[in-house]
């Protein structure tokens, strides 16, 4: 049975006010009262409702998590740091799942339901207005991994894709490639439009062949597929893929279709997910510097919960190259 | 900003308790009222307070789902059958990550005090007395992949751990092996208990070789870090692993090692996650039927909201081989 205020008031023989004093910080109570009130909730074993103190405070201290990818695996990574960050702030995740999620209004209704302090969006898929619509609605919101702008109008926090998008294009030019290969994700991602921007603008002003062509989604079956349609017509020398999940899909199709990596043909990922590091993965790789931005995600998140009310700020983080095993080496 | 109740109470000119009734399912308020308070709403654009009502109502839909691996690929699966299966009923998932911690009663007095209607614990590695935990506070809790018993404290629903183990057994005996391996997770986690308890049970009757070791945790790490150690010193002709995880880990340091499966190494593994069947992994394992263990414990938690006091049970569930590449061939 869930003890209640009311029945901590009737143990103790005060108010339920004073119960209620007791409990919030900063409230006047005599010491007596006090001592009453913590004496009783000690044996009923009843512990201060966090919700019903909210329509004091104003506060839940619920974050909505948002996202619209479980079939990436970095997205465990991103779930673990984000839920143990949060609960170090004493802040906790309501985990909102929008995959097959069209109506975004909907999720909206349901934040907004639960009195959540913040939303924080982590997804590198939604559009920006997502997002934004949090803000329109006075919900503080960060988007992590959304798309840099120079006057954004929410918290955006992200790699500068269009830079890793360069980066790997630069990685294939050191290496020797003739003809490569873009394989984005879903081409209506900003993820995948701005990394195709960066690696266009350097492989054009290369002497490089390249092509194009988009998987439908940031997953493992659509890499693989993509890469076996790619593969029956003179396949490039060197993809880039979209991100570490496409480019294990890509691979696996490879392997399948009895070539080899790199051998035959290179690949190289993006976001240095923990499997990208796995010995029979070994994949090279542009690092996504995702611990970083989702602490600093959290930061900005308690910081508007603590009244800060500075204008909305695009932050971008550094990438590197993570070399391991599917491209050929540097020619010496 | 977000409107509140008083809000909507000033612009309708009712009073709050008009508002509070007009949102609160089968409360009394007059047609004209409604029409009023639903005008002012919409004007306004405020949702009822899932929260506040929830005071009205002793309901809040919030569900605690409790995880303590957040780096085996499986939760990821298991996160999102939750979540979509939550969300469908309307019940929302405070995420709790109990990774690296150690003192339980922190989590319950956490979900005590935001008043959850109900706790998943899902977790194969967690003790039984951390999900009675929930019960004995008088929070309705289901235990998902956990231990069956007899006469359960909670309702737990998983697989038979033992008869997985002996079907483990006899598909190595089936394929003619003669000297064979458990690779269990940890030693203290009763998933691994079981499985080794039914593994050893049908080679004991064999007259096959048994050796059996442990790793440190259901990861890719840890499996590899096992199976490197084995390595040195005449390895199993098949290994029983754990789980998939560790599985992919052992397959990665035979493959490091130079060796071939199952051509000098046989795995079996089990769940079947969604990797496991990776062209590149191409596992053969036994299936944890995962999305029905889940189906069923949203449905558990959900009859008891709705104040169902059955007894707890424990519910197995049934699993199956599942044959793909890492073991030899049925002799013909």
């Amino acid at each position: 049975m869930v003890m209640t205020l009311k029945d901590v008031a009737e143990r103790a023989g005060v108010s339920r006010s004073a119960v209620s004093r007791t409990f919030t910080e900063g409230a006047s109570v005599s010491d007596k009262t006090r001592a009453k009130v913590e004496k009783a909730a000690a044996e009923l074993g009843y512990s201060p409702n966090a919700l019903a103190s909210s329509l004091t405070t104003g506060r839940t201290k619920l974050i909505g998590l948002v996202s619209n990818n479980f079939h990436n695996p970095i997205f465990l990574e991103v779930f673990d740091l984000f839920t143990k960050g949060l609960q170090a702030r004493g802040l906790r995740p309501l985990l909102v799942n929008l995959t097959d999620e069209v109506d975004s209004e909907n999720s909206l209704r349901m934040l907004r339901a639960y009195s959540v302090d913040g939303v924080i969006v982590a997804s590198s898929t939604l559009p920006a207005h997502f997002a934004e619509g949090f803000k329109d609605a006075g919900v503080p919101v960060v988007h992590s991994f959304g798309r840099h702008s120079a006057s954004p109008k929410v918290n955006v926090l992200g790699i500068d894709n269009i830079a890793a998008g360069r980066m790997a294009a630069q990685t294939l030019i050191d290496r020797g490639y003739k003809r490569v290969a873009y394989l984005g994700g879903p081409k209506s991602a900003t993820s995948t439009q701005d990394r195709f921007a960066g690696f266009e603008k350097v492989i054009a002003a290369s002497d490089l062949e390249m092509t194009v062509s988009y998987a439908s989604n940031y997953t493992f079956d659509a890499g693989r597929t993509e890469m076996q349609r790619l593969l029956q017509n003179r396949p490039a020398e060197a993809y880039f893929c979209g991100d570490d999940v496409l480019s294990i899909g890509a691979l696996s199709a490879i392997q399948s279709a009895g070539l080899s990596v790199p051998r035959d043909i290179g690949i190289i990922g993006l976001n240095d997910m923990e499997m990208a590091g796995w010995a029979n993965i070994n994949l090279t790789t542009i690092r996504n510097p995702v611990a970083q931005i989702i602490a600093a995600s959290i930061a900005l998140i308690a910081a508007s919960l603590k009244g800060d009310s500075r204008d909305p700020e695009a932050r971008l983080f550094d990438c590197m190259i993570i070399e391991r095993g599917t491209l050929r080496p540097l020619p010496s």
